[in-house]
């Protein structure tokens, strides 16, 4: 244990995070302040003795990182920007939870500085903690030089009981520590309460045991409470080169309030305005006014704050120098931090050209992404161990491996949850534009990190190949045909469904360059022809493909992907027998809905009204295009397992079909 | 090692699975033979010396459970259900991934006798095992009488490396080794080869020391050739009454066959014909010829079969002797096995009444949850750790735990993909009718496994409360907005958000009685008004809730859930200034989308084009109902963080807005 004065001023340091953290929730009247209560000790001890980071540029690029996995704890994280300086105020914390309030219920990146990572959804922030440690070590590996440790920093997360028993932190973890990511640090929160109660019974196992095998060294601190034992585990950690490390910190949740201590209750709900003072009370605070910290330990903090600037202004000396000598490592640098660079492929001849021959829009994709990663150094990504179906190796890019941390490729293992958290690291790390891939069918077990892709704006992209039917003989199982829809409705995600060579390029350059929006490429197994009269008016998200010259279509085809050349054919047929029928391609329904009305308009003209959609997979979602009068040409249930050409005849994706649907549809 | 001609013969068995397994994929010219040519002995020695089956009944309830979690190893399953005699002919296996064939790319669950459970998904089979073994436990508990173990069974799962790297998995052993289920015995077979090559580098962990921080007993094979050694495993398996067993066999991938053993080549693609003519006399095969099994080895799986019938044949007498010794027993076990018994709530006033004052629909559904488990003994369920949240507390049912198998209320842990599997396999297992529950927002981890269910046709019910923006404070990691179009996209999947007790009351009445097709109960955290004209017409999935006498309705306001009593209160000022309104109170789209099309045009006539959805979720799904010429109010993106009758306003889920909404529509 430490002693004296100083130790005196620790002290009231954490206990001003404690009581700032249940003020705030009190204020709110809705909140988290059971673990803020518990874990400021080691969050204090993390930030003040051990973090590398300056309040004053939370963007500094060679800071440590820290993600709050808790989220629910936000009141914790809260606490430590505006005492350290963050630039959210006292007011700021005033307005807890309230509307546009800098201090949201749970921690929203790109909406409060200092924040890392949106969390709340329980494992998430373990996740992207790796993904971040993933990012450091490529790279420092690909800057750094003798005496010039210029990406040099550790990640830190911490998180509950809840986070380790969601399984994304086993699949996350497992990858950890066979990747050997010694600069990952994991501080584990046990307090052994959730809120149905004691974790006893639920969640028995020997989380340390797990860590170890997952090849984490593991430290436990018996006291959460005894910052030296904190500080210790933290040094321990460190020292280890060659694992990352997984600290357990027994707590009590609620620590300091009497009447709710290591109960269930001080867990997601105010403590209570008597139990606020009691905590006061209990643990020594000088003040009985709401929100009220002494000078002094602002002092303190600030001081605090001051030793994190002379590290950046440290970093940036060496950085300069850096700079100097080595011009050609500080335009890379330079190159891998530019989110435009891939603007240029819009002149590249050969990024836009593709031979006319039938591919499938997965292979398609691996060329333009080659294309993409050799204009783009920072381009990073992989597989859930689908490398070679998916086509998204990266020629000559290397493997990213234990000891190997230059490669490109990423190889996740089976783990498409984590890998789509790690995906979110990557990005939230700076530096790096990233890509994950999976069968389409399996983006199911992604969507709860491509939602916080989404909301982070974070332009992840999601390569998803075997996209329909076209699966065959894998049967339902394997067989996407709800995912568009689930894709299509999550907001700020654009889903591209390109239907050949030139759609796939249009999609492919507005993933790598998007900048707000993660964007999903789906595509097919099979090969598809090359469809006359796409182009990169595929971008504006849907577009007149053919048009029946000179007259008002009496009909509409719209269809995507492997569906499209069926609509065009029908439309031939449909022509020759004097229809006039407009085909429109629409690879990106979200891109299109962006549109002026006058361009929507212009492309689906409101007074035509005979309108058919023809895509193989759900209807839902396409009616807003389709309205009342028309009708759909899709999956009416789960596929079944065949060989892929009958199932598309079973299901009626034949040119037949979509021309019997037209005559029926005409005829009304 | 085993000695002598009965192991010469088990060899030959064991090989004649080997050479289906590669004639099968061969003659497909599709799927996965290395997984079935490496796992093969342990499959033989478990269902032909270990496991309790009787072929000639695949339904016999006291059988022993086998899911192979590593779907695509399909061909092994149908090769043993072949040769064991189950139903499935040579000639089914020449039909192997074939249109209609009962011998599909991965196994489904109804579709073929012998077939456990739906999968294919890596690591869905270890979760939906562990609900087999809870299920074991629970009626064992119930029925289990002195000299009376008529639920007395094991449950076996067999999977690779891809099922132990998914999250699933550990979220799922974690509990099962907490749970102290001794009668789950998983098989690893560990090959050390995925698709992507050699887990070295992408899975380094120890999967046995996972296994025991689990709480599981772990044994291991060295050699999965060695039929003996798999034995004593097993055996040890049993022997152990306090932990379930984690049996690791460690196994070459595509044994036996000189060109593909050991290689990533031989996991999911044909060997080639040449490659299976190697097998063949690598193996010491004694037929050249395809799909060719010398007769003494299927007269030496008859004799097993036989044994297995002898086996059932026992526990029928038992069974017998049970129903005269315990007749109420019997009549209990009856209750259990009726999957109509819900049918009596309509006849039950008090579960139909309910006060008028506001309630929250995750308040009133506790009170008819509570009503269904009084007349249901077999109703079992609960939540990942927000019982007291989300209302699914069956009072005096006790608690499923360690030691109190006959508890039914379930406490998953903060486990929800495991938890959606768990209640896969007590639906699978027979004589249960579960539920499970969580935040709305957290059904995205579960999503996976609701689609397994729904392919599978299991009446799972899902009670997902908190339902929109009604969250509030906690922000937009905790609100829902796509998770509607997200359920309501799956096939065969039912979603109702009731507005009020008598919506509740229906919604209730229809997932508790549905037999083929898992239902999501979507409730609101926040209290919402008894809303005038609801009634049990709600279970049509849209009804005509307020009309316009007379008149036929300029405008129709569709709505569900908390949104319901805003529309109506819209259409009462408007009717006030004289327009025709009416109100379509639309619970469930799907149930509606199955009324015949008169009823549908009843509610929603055809002629009737202005119309308008409030729904604080996306649009995403309404345009079908909505058309061309309508409006949505419903959520632009995604929520915040504020209280939550705030960010009603906010977003335009207030009268005023769905006048205005209104107003402008009527203008055009």
């Amino acid at each position: 244990m430490r002693k004296g004065k100083s130790m005196d001023m620790e002290k009231r340091a954490v206990n001003a995070i404690r009581i700032l953290a249940a003020d705030a929730v009190q204020k709110a009247n809705s909140g988290h302040p059971g673990m803020p209560l518990g874990a400021a000790p080691m969050a204090y001890e993390l930030w003040a003795r051990h973090m590398s980071h300056n309040p004053a540029n939370p963007r500094w690029a060679n800071r440590d990182r820290f993600v709050l996995s808790a989220g629910h704890g936000s009141a914790l994280l809260y606490s430590l920007l505006h005492l350290f300086g963050y630039g959210l105020t006292k007011e700021d914390l005033m307005q807890f939870r309230q509307m546009d309030s800098p201090a949201p219920g749970h921690p929203e990146y790109g909406h409060t500085a200092g924040v890392e990572a949106t969390t709340g959804p329980l494992g998430a922030g373990m996740g992207m903690a790796v993904g971040m440690a993933m990012a450091e070590a490529h790279l420092a590996e690909i800057f750094n030089r003798p005496d010039f440790p210029v990406v040099d920093h550790y990640t830190y997360v911490l998180g509950g009981d809840g986070c380790m028993m969601e399984g994304i932190s086993s699949e996350a973890f497992s990858l950890a520590g066979t990747l050997g990511l010694d600069k990952l640090i994991v501080f584990y929160d046990s307090n052994q309460i959730t809120i149905e109660g004691s974790t006893g019974g639920v969640f028995d196992e020997n989380v340390e045991m797990r860590m170890q095998a997952f090849g984490f060294q593991t430290l436990t601190v018996e006291d959460g409470n005894d910052p030296a034992a904190i500080g210790a585990a933290i040094r321990a950690a460190k020292a280890d080169r060659t694992r990352p490390s997984f600290i357990t910190v027994k707590t009590k949740i609620g620590y300091g309030c009497p009447a709710k201590e290591g109960k269930a209750s001080s867990h997601g709900e105010p403590l209570g305005a008597e139990n606020v003072t009691a905590l006061r009370q209990s643990l020594g605070w000088e003040s009985g006014e709401a929100f009220d910290v002494p000078e002094d330990i602002y002092a303190h903090y600030r001081s605090l704050a001051e030793r994190g600037a002379k590290e950046e202004e440290v970093w940036n000396q060496m950085f300069a120098r850096y700079c100097e000598a080595y011009p050609q490592l500080k335009e890379l640098w330079d190159r891998y931090h530019d989110r435009t660079a891939a603007k240029k492929l819009w002149e590249d001849e050969e990024f836009w050209s593709c031979e006319d021959k039938p591919q499938a829009t997965r292979t398609l994709s691996h060329k333009m992404l080659n294309r993409i990663a050799d204009l783009l150094p920072n381009l990073i990504g992989g597989s859930a161990d689908l490398g070679s179906s998916n086509k998204t190796i990266m020629n000559g890019a290397g493997d990213f491996g234990r000891g190997s941390y230059a490669g490109r490729n990423l190889h996740f293992g089976i783990r498409e949850l984590a890998m789509a958290a790690i995906a979110n690291g990557l990005a939230l790390h700076g530096g790096l534009r990233p890509y994950v891939a999976t069968f389409f069918v399996f983006s199911d077990y992604m969507k709860p990190m491509a939602r916080l892709a989404a909301l982070m704006n974070l332009p992840v992209v999601y390569v998803l190949t075997h996209d329909s039917i076209g699966v065959g003989e894998d049967g339902p199982t394997h067989e996407p045909v709800e995912q568009l829809a689930m894709l299509r409705s999550l907001p700020n995600f654009h889903v591209f469904r390109p239907a050949d060579g030139r759609e796939t390029a249009a999609a492919w350059y507005y993933a790598a360059n998007s900048e707000t929006a993660p964007v999903a490429l789906v595509l097919t197994r099979q090969n598809v022809p090359s469809v006359p009269g796409t182009s990169r008016e595929a971008l504006r998200g849907g577009y007149v493909l053919k048009d029946c010259v000179g007259r008002t279509p009496e009909l509409i085809l719209m269809a995507t992907g492997s569906e499209l050349s069926l609509a065009v054919e029908a439309a031939s047929q449909m022509e020759a027998k004097g229809t006039a029928v407009r085909v429109v391609s629409m690879p990106c329904l979200e891109v299109f809905a962006q549109q002026t009305k006058e361009y929507q308009e212009s492309v689906l003209p409101k007074a035509v009204r005979r309108r058919i959609a023809v895509e193989a997979a759900s209807d839902f979602g396409w009616w807003k295009y389709v309205g009342l009068d028309g009708a759909c040409v899709t999956m009416p249930g789960f596929g079944a397992s065949a060989p892929a050409g009958e199932l598309f005849e079973k299901y009626g994706f034949s040119v037949e079909n979509v021309v019997r649907t037209a005559e029926e549809l005409l005829k009304v």
